[in-house]
């Protein structure tokens, strides 16, 4: 059971390039996107009405998309515009559409009502779009379902174990760091953690030149629903009284995760991690895409091994310990959500 | 759900060479086919009674074959006849059989009642017969339920856009030709399609010695229960009349294939494409096997993604449209002969 | 439906060096196996009760492990000893642990409920640590559910059809040779049956000088819940009265099997096939361990099919032979002693 009535991220732009006919599923359902002729991107059911052979397998035409079966055609808005050797079209014979929305490095699509699709509610990240904030958005597919990320973006105690060697840098961030607020949203949940006299980890030391001197870190995480993750990363000199406002000569990151349910046990993770001290090259954006991957490969090993242990048992109920509070408001806020969304009359 | 009480393809004859015990699953059910020693083809479950080890997997003694777990004995009939170590056979120690014709370079079998099966139920082509008809008996696996490629044969539509550039030709076939007959039968439906003033499609461009010549083209395709497929085409000189009768210089193939299901969503395609004008050797042939091979895999691109989608998918209702006309009228005869069969006391 | 409070073979003693954390799935539930820093072998559930993560990949830290998700520690008892960045540890959060006992090669785990794990219990073969007795542990998977094993190792008939060339020698076996006594055991059976002046069986030829020489043989079989199978073996020279007594020049084997749950579909098979003859090295002991892979590589290919006729027709009845007799009395008494578990009160 998925929210639907919320925006997704469906893809990243550069792959509508050349007339694609992108295939992906979401939600459980197929959905062919592209780019028409005329630049506008299109969302569609992938699926002919006629006998359900893909659409994505067809030829685009202008802004619309022919069915390479039995050779009929469908508009941008779904809408049947030919049926070689039939002249009546039965109106009946269309193909849902979903409502797009392009944004910076993004395709967003609305899965549910398309009448009740408004942009203002796209969660809108404003360093996605500013020019000092310099990232290669990209992508990775999870065998797990997406809230088993979520989860895992909840609790940062697992920086220090799973990461440790990459994006952590100690297992004293788990024993020593404690989230100094944990603010619960309408829709989400924000933390805010510092990490005081520490050693630069991994990530960081790559792209900076003393790598030896001690931090002060600070990580302020946005979790809003369906899974829109932020966070804001600063590394401040240790002991100059960061947690106080000075900031002089601190590194900072925007960290964006966007998980899409693919399927209930599938998942789309795109994301984009930014910094603000790029120079002209994009060295510094390629070595923190490489650690990202690095990083996200251990959690994907642990959540896809988490899924399949949930398949297997379905009845598992996880204990939760304190770290848990975000994760349990989180899960409690989406279901409440859901539970509406599926009420009718709501 | 299968019509039982009828003729399927089982086996090109071919395929019972050097005693082989040839496993293949007809209707869902494992059948063990085999010609034993006296030049007869047997047809029995493929599945020792004792313990349920395969009976392929065991060796062929005499018209018999011999289970090779604990050695116990079947002959062609599935009467047990040797338990090693055990004198009393146990009357209920027998495996069913199944009824087999074989005609031509096929061997078919009957998996419904024995003691209804009727040679003369069998559908008789008598291309495969006939002398100057020549061809190349082939099979092809198709992981998707044998109605979709019935569905598939029953609309030449997707010649133009599926087979355009091998035996379709143009999508001009999709816009101009219309079916001028279209016959219910008792047991299935008769299309028949011309095509006037047409270039000769790649297919038959390969084996004719003026590819650029125009044609007037000609099919007749019949579809009889449960999924036997005749085609007879033919190519005449453009202008010349074929339409009215005269099919001087004219060229002429038969089409026969047969759709077995091998289970509800698996098929064994067995097909032979005959010519009469072929010469000494077999190039002629061996060319129109390619290009119907070469074809085939169009179709089995689309149809085993339709299978997954009707999997993923089943409450899909697809919309017809004119064209669905045989298709529809067949699904309708098929399924009330198979709740005939299915009622008590028919 | 397995019985679960008795002791199963879990792994070999070899499994266990070197810190390893060995994961193995046990009648459906997924086990944590290691040897501590103590030298004592600890089994626990393998899964973190906080979010799901394997324990087996996390560390050892002592007689403890620590999943390497958020850091949480368990002891061999699997009682929480930590937990990173917070205090208080909630009693409910802790593992379960089976009983454990290692005898000989093999390491043993009780599935069942911790205070009935009795060692008298465990089913001791005495050969297994008799110094004169020598042989190889070893270890094959099988896609099958452990009964069919147990089943084909129920009738010898077996011997001469599937392993005629192997383990048996010939057909002949099936025919001439029949179990002397039957004994149906309150846990299982014992089947002792004669071949006499028949030639020795490959396996046997190939660590004697005189391979030709004709032999008594004598196969005393045992079959214990859940499934425990030894077979002492003899080959004594032909014609001096082995069956009544005289075994002088006679060489022995010993055969210990053991069936181990991993699902209702696949099972771990445990062996060891051990002599009393064997020289300085262990050239005897190879070449039984290959002779019975060999062996056994064509039980498992018979066994396996089985399984895919079972799980396709779960109906399937199986017809029982007069030589299913032990076969038919292991399945009811264990089918009892599952019974009598599952009672409440009991």
């Amino acid at each position: 059971m998925f929210l639907k009535n919320c925006w997704y991220v469906a893809a990243l732009k550069q792959e509508l390039i050349d007339g694609r006919l992108l295939s992906r599923r979401l939600l459980g359902e197929h959905v062919l996107l592209f780019r028409g002729d005329s630049g506008q991107v299109f969302a569609l059911n992938d699926r002919c009405p006629h006998r359900g052979a893909l659409l994505s397998r067809g030829r685009l035409e202008g802004d619309a998309v022919r069915c390479m079966y039995h050779g009929i055609k469908f508009d941008g808005s779904g809408k049947c515009v030919q049926i070689p050797g039939q002249e009546l079209i039965p109106p009946k014979l269309r193909v849902p559409h979903y409502p797009v929305i392009e944004r910076g490095p993004f395709i967003w699509v609305w899965m549910g009502e398309a009448a009740k699709a408004d942009p203002a509610h796209l969660v809108d990240l404003p360093y996605l779009h500013e020019p000092q904030w310099r990232g290669i958005p990209a992508y990775l597919h999870y065998d797990a379902n997406y809230l088993l990320i979520v989860d895992n973006l909840s609790d940062f105690a697992h920086l220090a174990f799973v990461h440790t060697r990459t994006l952590g840098g100690s297992e004293e961030y788990a024993y020593v760091s404690k989230p100094t607020a944990i603010e619960r949203l309408e829709r989400g949940f924000r933390v805010e953690r510092w990490h005081l006299n520490s050693d630069a980890p991994p990530f960081h030391q790559k792209v900076i030149q003393d790598k030896a001197a001690k931090v002060d870190r600070r990580n302020i995480a946005t979790m809003l629903v369906p899974g829109i993750f932020t966070m804001e990363t600063l590394f401040a000199p240790a002991g100059q009284g960061a947690q106080a406002g000075n900031v002089a000569g601190a590194r900072e990151y925007r960290n964006c995760q966007f998980m899409t349910p693919e399927t209930e046990r599938t998942t789309h993770f795109f994301w984009s991690y930014l910094n603000n001290f790029e120079g002209e090259d994009n060295t510094i954006s390629h070595s923190l895409l490489n650690s990202l991957i690095e990083g996200f490969m251990e959690d994907k090993a642990i959540i896809e091994r988490q899924q399949v242990t949930l398949e297997e048992d379905p009845g598992f109920q996880p204990l939760a310990i304190l770290a848990d509070a975000p994760l349990v408001h989180f899960r409690r806020t989406l279901g409440k959500l859901i539970d509406a969304e599926q009420t009718p009359g709501a």
